[in-house]
Formats: C-alpha cells, sequence, structure tokens
C-alpha cells in the first residue's frame, strides 16, 4: 500500500493508494506551520490512515510546488516559505521508517496522468497544469524528465516575452504571467476597465474584484464578453505550449490544474491557437490537446505512484 | 561498422566508425542536387568507403538539420529544400538493404556528445549548437529526447520576446534571433554603426560586411569593443538557457556548433550570465556550462551511434 500527498499552502491531500493506482482512501488536513509541524501532521495522517484501513504503508510520496530537490529537502516553495531548505522527506522517512519520495507537485501529476490517466499509453507528452501559477510535468520516451535535481518543469518562469510586463518574481515576461488562472482574473479586469465586460463587474461586484473564477463563470452562462476574454487567455496558453512543442515534440498536451475545470472551451481554444502559433504546422502534426483526467487528486497519485518506484 | 552522415546545404560529412565510437574514416562530399540524386551520393559513398576499408556497414545514420521525422522523411529542411517531404532514409534502405536511421542534426550531435564527448557519464544534459541558427539536442534520463515524430531540439525557434522584432521564419522574437551565429554578426554591425566596433570595420572593409567572423576575430586579439558585443552576446545565449534549465533543470549545458570555436570566452560568459539570469539561483545549483569536444563531427558521430541501436 502507498500513501501519496500532494500539500499545498493551507492544505495537504492524503491519498492511499493500491499498487496499481486505485485510490483506497481520500482525506484532507491541515498544512499550516513548521516543517518539523508539517512533518508531525504528516506521520500521524499515515498512522491513522494505517489503522482504520487496516493496512501497512509501505512507501510514502510527497508532491510540493517549487523546487522539490530529489534528496527530500524543500529548496523552495512559494507556497509553503516555512519550508525554505527543510529536509521534508528525510524527516518523515526517519520517523516511519519506510522510504519517502518528494517531488514538484506538477512531475507527480504527470506521472500519474500517465499512468491512469490522460496520458496513458503515451510515450512523449507535457502535463500543463494552470493554478494560480503555471506548472508542468514533461514524460519523453515513457520517463519523467524531472532533472538533475528534480526542479525540471519550472516553465511557467520561461520568459516569453522580455520587454514585457514584471511579474512578482521579479521577471519580465514569464509564461504564467499570461497564461496562469491569476493572469485569467487580469485579462476579465483589463476588458472590464475598458467597459467589454459588464457581465463580469456584475458577478464580481466591482472590477478590481474581478478573478478567473467570474471569468469562467460568465463563460458557463454563455456571455460573449467572457468568450472574448478567454480566447484570448487560450491564446497565451497556447504560445507557451508552442514553446514546448518545438522543443520536446510531445504528441500529447494534457491541460490540468484549477482553469481545466472549464473543460472543452479550455481544450478546443488551445488546440485552436497551437495549430495557429506553431511554427512549420505545415510539416508537422500539431500536438493533439487533450483534459487531464484525474482533477485534483493528480498530485497526490503520482506522488504515489512514483514512491512505489522505491520498493519495486 | 557503422555510416554516419551529416547532411548540410551544400557538403555531407560521412564517417565511418566502429561500434565504440572511433572514427575509421571520415570523408566530405558534395550534397547538392535533388533527393534521388543526394540518394545516388550516399549510396556510392558507402559503397566506396567500404571498398577503401575491407568493411561492411551494418548501419546507416543520417543527421539532417530541421524536421527529420523518425520515419526517414525529411518533412522539412531550411538548407535542403529539395528534400522537401522526401523519403530520404527509406530511399538509402531499399537500396542498401541496412537499416538506415534519420535524425536531427543537433539531436544526433547530443547523443555523440553524450556517449563519448562532454556529456559523458550525464544523465541529464542539453546540447546546444550554435551555428547558423540554434538547435538543440536534449538528453533526460540517459535517453534523447526527440520527441514523438523525432522532431523535438527545434529551441532556436522558441519565442522569448514576444514582442521583439522579426526574424526570417515570419515569428517575432525567437531565440535565435538573438544568440545564433548570424546574430553575433548583427551585434558587431550595430556596435559598428554606433562607432564602437572601429575594429570590426577595419576586418571587414566596411559595417555591413560585418559578420560574427569578424567578432570573433577581433576578440581573439583582445580588442575591448568585441569584448562589449561578445558580452552581450553571451547574454542573449542564456537567456534561452535559463529557459532550458527551467523546464528540464540538466545537469550539465554542451556549447557547440560553429560559434563554439571561441573557447572558453564563450564558455566563461554563458555560465557568468546564466548565474545572472537563472530564476531562484539562490536554492538550485547552476548548471555547468561547458565546450563540446567533438567539434564538425558530433552530428556525423551521433547518427552513426544512434543507427548502432538499430541493429543491437
Amino acid at each position: 500500500m502507498l500513501a501519496g500527498f500532494d500539500i499545498g499552502g493551507t492544505n495537504a491531500r492524503c491519498l492511499l493508494v493500491d499498487d496499481d493506482g486505485s485510490v483506497v482512501a481520500n482525506v484532507r488536513r491541515s498544512s499550516a506551520g513548521s516543517g518539523p509541524e508539517l512533518v508531525q501532521s504528516i506521520v500521524a495522517l499515515v498512522r491513522e490512515l494505517e489503522a482504520a484501513n487496516g493496512v501497512k504503508v509501505e512507501a510514502i510520496g510527497l508532491g510540493v510546488a517549487g523546487l522539490a530537490h530529489r534528496s527530500g529537502t524543500i529548496r523552495y516553495s512559494p507556497n509553503l516559505p516555512d519550508l525554505l531548505e527543510f529536509p521534508l522527506g528525510q524527516e518523515v522517512e526517519s520517523v516511519l521508517g519506510v522510504p519517502v519520495l518528494v517531488a514538484n507537485d506538477a512531475n507527480a501529476g504527470a506521472w500519474a496522468e500517465g499512468r491512469i490517466g490522460a496520458g496513458r499509453g503515451i510515450d512523449d507528452f507535457v502535463f500543463v497544469a494552470l493554478g494560480t501559477g503555471i506548472g508542468i510535468g514533461v514524460v519523453a520516451n515513457g520517463t519523467l524528465v524531472a532533472g538533475a535535481n528534480g526542479f525540471g518543469g519550472e516553465a511557467g518562469h520561461m520568459v516569453i516575452d522580455a520587454d514585457g510586463p514584471r511579474h512578482v518574481t521579479g521577471q519580465r515576461g514569464p509564461w504564467e504571467y499570461f497564461a496562469s488562472g491569476t493572469a485569467l482574473g487580469r485579462l476579465g479586469r483589463e476588458a472590464a476597465a475598458r467597459g467589454s465586460f459588464p457581465r463580469g463587474v456584475e458577478l464580481a461586484g466591482s472590477v478590481a474584484d474581478i478573478t478567473g473564477f467570474h471569468v469562467t463563470e460568465a463563460l458557463r452562462s454563455a456571455d460573449p464578453d467572457a468568450s472574448v476574454v478567454f480566447d484570448e487567455f487560450c491564446r497565451e496558453v497556447a504560445r507557451g505550449i508552442a514553446n514546448l512543442v518545438l522543443i520536446l515534440d510531445p504528441e500529447r498536451i494534457v491541460l490540468g490544474g484549477g482553469v481545466s475545470a472549464v473543460g472543452e472551451p479550455l481544450r478546443d481554444g488551445v488546440q485552436l491557437w497551437l495549430g495557429r502559433l506553431l511554427l512549420g504546422a505545415d510539416h508537422r502534426p500539431t500536438a493533439e490537446v487533450v483534459l487531464a483526467e484525474l482533477g485534483p487528486d493528480a498530485g497526490a497519485l503520482g506522488a504515489a505512484l512514483l514512491a512505489a518506484d522505491l520498493i519495486s
């Protein structure tokens, strides 16, 4: 039996997972606090789940946003500032005495989609998690491209507009400035400020309060202004994906993360713009854009499945 | 015995290579002409080399710039317009009756550097060929990331400045506009036009005639203006590499292609700028930048070594 965690800034999701990827239990718990406190929460949760389900956890995977080192140390996580340079994996392993693997959450999500989700049977694909920021996971030749340290997939920080606007990271024009869930809200506010998105103002109460949520809400009710905003968003998503396709030539792009709940309009819009933006489209197939299948469980599931390799 | 070709717009380089990567023979021949003419040249050269060296070639690798499909078809090669959609690999295979592999030249170069060059023993590295344009080859988890079609590594076309200048490809602001050997010449001409590179004008005869060659010539004679131009060039190279490091987290960057003949000033400059430009450098090691070891033979050597897998 495996345990997989997806550790966010406020909550941790924990799955108890069979070797074949079946989910036996699925719980959420606060992840707030210091590194040692998080270790205690994880340990308590694993023991609780073992007792409640009458099983023994043999390996644990921890998915974390940011620079999660192969060694188990969280070098830097934007969501978990208290974990700066904290040896999370090593600490959990030393208390529980079973192998623990630490991975970037989007890398873990990619692995899950590849094993039992939308990348099943595909040797070369890219998982793109569109949330507050953008994280990706690359699968090439059937293996996860986590990189030398485990820091691969930080494509949200890829600069695509070097003279563009300054992002919170200090960079100018990184992809996630234009194409994250946060960016979708900004596009909505910009349209509303021009008077081109009255439905958004109605839903949010004011221009300044419009977020990506309101854009997708308006889109669901077939508001034509929201369609214009969302089309622009899909173009921005596709701009970064076009770069990734040039570098990696994946067969498929799997769209996940919170924004992917929008569903078909996102898939369709990104596929359309990718076809327009990809250089050499006359001489190459455009990678197929599909929606992720595992929803918010992908990170925890993938962490568990990656951990399975520690004991196989 | 293996034969490896690197087929450029005017010449083809052909190596006869032992299974361990030792070069037995190294010849160059014209590659001009139509697809069928190129097939004839390749076939004649292989037979000639077999006769001259008393060996039998068991597999052939053909390295070609551009979109070289896994199937053997050259979908599009900027250097070989006559080969548009030509089934080069299949045709050579049907005449010679031995397995033929077609690969992108930079991918082939990466594989050679990984097996017997500057990426030896490194599971995760990126080979960057700086020539007329930019091609890369990615090795991850010890395997070549050629992609679903074999089109991986077209990172020269990665857009890094979306509002930037228009490139010959029609794109705005792709990496190779700023950081190829061609771009080095442009930087030299721009400096000379400002009156900041008199040595370049002296060497080339006029501002308009300055190429990358004159910049590197002036650099060799320790011209301080050339150093300024070259520093700017190294920053542009590092901007694209910073994106690749975020996506792939390689342990090492191997600089190859014609521009890499500059040697240490290039390596040093790119390493320096990469450290400055890479996001999160406080929490991650900067990938080590090294020079390629195999020089202009890398593509043909790698094609031969990739072809070896067809018969192993």
